[in-house]
């Protein structure tokens, strides 16, 4: 190690463990004793102030440009220089921020959660609103310290979660697929009675789809020794390093599909996570590069491979065995199509996956609106039922089922949406590529899902934030981004499910 | 707030946080998967390293002797004088340790944890000799560095534990204890047949211990919208801060007795740590003031209150409608009888109220021996056994239900056993003390717990550590520590239990 770098590692070593801290008090708050929240969100605000002055002092302003010289760099091993590109990026962004205006911004999300919670519990989004107000004052105005040249507001907010995914390449996409989907999703919404989802909504007890997710989630490689599942309302991921990978799932005793999938999509998440190199896991370039990379991997295991016929295969006996009453009568080619019938529907994440990107580019739309000031918050709930009936046809019936059904924005989350539907266009793109270097389907079909596993983790999981998400996919695939494999994955997939 | 204090509390509030986020590691390690010990230790390392320096650098030490002026003190609120007094005295005793022994020294300890467990689990105390030989010295000489003039070096050790109590009074206490006592447990010994537990240790699920613990907890007045319990294998009780405390427990099906007085035990620190001020809750001195005192809360609880029969009378009820089969034929005084059953037994933490301080008085009359260097390590564990034959009559058949049974050592916990004893003395005057200012018996029978709660909100909880333990003592009963409330209490009970 260059002595120059050993001079920076202190200040990586506290930022990245004051960061483990914030993310363990945010994996504990859902078990927290409810009146605790107040007083530890001062706890998180102070750990988080320390952990932005970890990284933003004048000692790291000093260090940073001398080990960004050429000579420097040449010293540097493939993951310090990793370190320094994203220290860079982050020093500038963070540094533009003034601490107080960092510190208090943490405070308000941690209180704004709870808020938003009890909002969407009692379907009362003017309680909500005046918050969620504040965090967009906050997200704009940090978006306005770190906007550059040429860009728009809305596109230095993006740039915290897709680097180079811009208004301009994003409203190509969504302009692509909103015009090869929409025909599909309408021609669909005609032949409904083909599918019949109804093996799905049974009744099926919690602890037996508990112990089935469990067996899933160990089915496509999720090590438990390296990690570990609780219950939250809503299921995700974190990490505190490579060795513990956390995910939490929700049990609906009338909707089988739900949990399983979760499983199958957080699992996807956390094989990333636990597939980072042992060599810079405890560093600040130690996680998923981007979150549409991440989304990629979790809708890779979740829909290509998960909602296949192939997957199911070996293991869909198991689950009728846990559940004979149930299942026995079910065919596994029923439940294959019961697992991916679409239909127009309400709620994001019990979407189908023709439908879902309609809730994505909805999404991205009212963001852009908001950042472009065309909205007020309190006009935010009839712009989102206005949009659901322009590219769905169904109206929410309350803000519950609508505005307020996604934590995210309470979370300070703008320009995060894009990502899912970036995550799914380079998962088919990826499971494209797959399939010209393996029998993927084969493996499928025989159980065996670590070659899968090893080759993301060989040429995507390994490597962190140490490859951007278009470095990776032209080192992987041979091409940048190409959102056509997504629209002809299911453009073909859909037209056989429904004959059309 | 002082000009000059405002200047001291963002080192307070970081030493705080800092503090909260080890203490939320700590927890998390009970539920941690199994292969993430390794990096996380490196994450705890770092924080507590942080932690250090938030207290012990150049700009605390330049403001500590300033705000301890007699012009500065009086511009301040009387928790701020307890910051500063305790401040001043952490940052003594830290900066007396050079930075490299202590990094040495922790790094020791953690090192010795798995060894002292290995060794108790393999019944090998010379696998353990060697370590403990070096936590030992460090530990005698971190004594050495804090030693004032006419202290001894095991002085200077109790000091951390429990402010003001010396050998001197500690002597003159296990000195009457003894006496008193020694007579009585030979008596009780011949005298074993008068009282059966055989009640206890019939066959009692776990999950229905559970619920009457959780049950017991909110019956003495625990808050669990402020707390919450999990299980471990030793139960334990920890916080963040006065909303969010948290204790566990440990279900044994053939020992009805043993989570109970856990509940209540732990529960009893519980109220503590709930009961603290909420202006001094995120504050240095915002937790129980002494390990004697909080001893003292969760005895109180335990034995002096929820041993007796005044406590079970309005709920025993309850706990034979949870178990009918294995109680509906034991009468409430069978059950009393039982639950305080006395009898000379190896393991400290298993042992009834009369014959546990001389499981203390063994480990404090080795500790000064060890201070004093009249024993080696090769000697201790002969010297244990000789101690607990000459004073409960019985010999340990091997070092793991000798020596070996504590983790105390291990830890470098030198001079904290006594606070055991000195917590159940406390405990014995407050209640005494609060005989003669409210009818707590009548309370107890009317299942009103909650005036008791009160009162020792009022006069201990609130205050954290802005008075120790003997100003709590005088404010509260107009006394100072006086052991012959606890001999009276000890005698007066296992007299009549065994009609002596």
């Amino acid at each position: 190690m260059s002595e120059l770098f050993q001079q920076l590692q202190p200040y990586l070593d506290r930022a990245f463990a004051l960061n483990a801290a914030c993310t363990l008090f945010n994996w504990d708050q859902y078990n927290a004793p409810k009146d605790s929240i107040e007083n530890t969100s001062k706890i998180i605000g102070i750990l988080s102030g320390e952990q932005y002055r970890a990284l933003i002092n004048d000692e790291v302003k000093n260090l940073l440009p001398r080990l960004s010289t050429p000579e420097a760099q040449k010293e540097l091993a493939f993951h310090e220089k990793a370190i320094i590109r994203l220290l860079n990026k982050q020093f500038r962004k963070l540094s533009l921020i003034p601490p107080e205006e960092y510190q208090a911004y943490s405070s308000l999300l941690v209180q704004a959660y709870p808020i938003w919670e009890a909002a969407k519990n009692n379907n009362d989004y003017a309680s909500y609103a005046p918050v969620l107000e504040q965090i967009i004052t906050y997200s704009k105005k940090f978006a306005g310290y770190a906007q550059k040249e040429g860009q728009t507001l809305y596109d230095a907010a993006l740039d915290d979660y897709e680097e180079g995914f811009t208004t301009k390449i994003l409203d190509d996409f969504f302009g692509r697929l909103s015009a090869a989907l929409t025909p599909l999703v309408k021609k669909i919404s005609q032949k409904q009675d083909l599918i019949s989802t109804q093996c799905l909504h049974k009744f099926y007890p919690a602890d037996t789809q508990e112990k089935f997710c469990h067996f899933l989630a160990e089915y496509i490689g999720f090590d438990y020794n390296r990690g570990l599942t609780s219950e939250s309302e809503h299921p995700f991921t974190t990490q505190l390093h490579n060795h513990d990978v956390r995910f939490t799932n929700h049990y609906y005793e009338n909707k089988l599909d739900s949990a399983i999938f979760s499983a199958i999509h957080e699992g996807g998440h956390g094989l990333y996570e636990q597939g980072i190199d042992d060599k810079i896991t405890l560093t600040i370039v130690g996680s998923g590069t981007s979150m549409g990379m991440h989304e990629s991997q979790s809708r890779f295991y979740e829909n290509n491979i998960g909602r296949s016929r192939e997957f199911w295969k070996p293991i869909y006996q198991k689950l009728v065995d846990m559940y004979p009453e149930q299942l026995s009568q079910v065919s596994l080619d029923e439940f294959y199509k019961a697992i991916n019938a679409s239909c127009p529907s309400l709620i994001r994440t019990e979407a189908d996956e023709l439908t879902y990107p309609f809730h994505i580019m909805i999404r991205y739309e009212i963001e852009k609106m908001i950042f472009d000031g065309q909205v007020t918050v309190d006009q935010l709930p009839a712009l989102w039922n206005q949009k659901y009936e322009e590219y769905l046809g169904i109206t929410p019936s309350n803000d519950t089922e609508g505005i307020l059904q996604d934590m995210h924005w309470s979370g300070g989350s703008f320009g995060y949406f894009p990502s899912y539907a970036i995550g799914s266009a380079i998962a088919a793109q990826i499971y494209h590529h797959m399939e010209t270097v393996m029998p993927i389907k084969d493996y499928l079909e025989q159980g065996n899902l670590a070659p899968i596993r090893e080759y993301l983790k060989e040429h995507i999981h390994r490597f962190g934030c140490c490859k951007n998400t278009q470095e990776i996919l032209m080192d992987m695939t041979g091409e940048s981004f190409n959102p056509e494999y997504y629209i002809k994955y299911l453009t073909d997939k859909y037209s056989s499910l429904y004959e059309l």
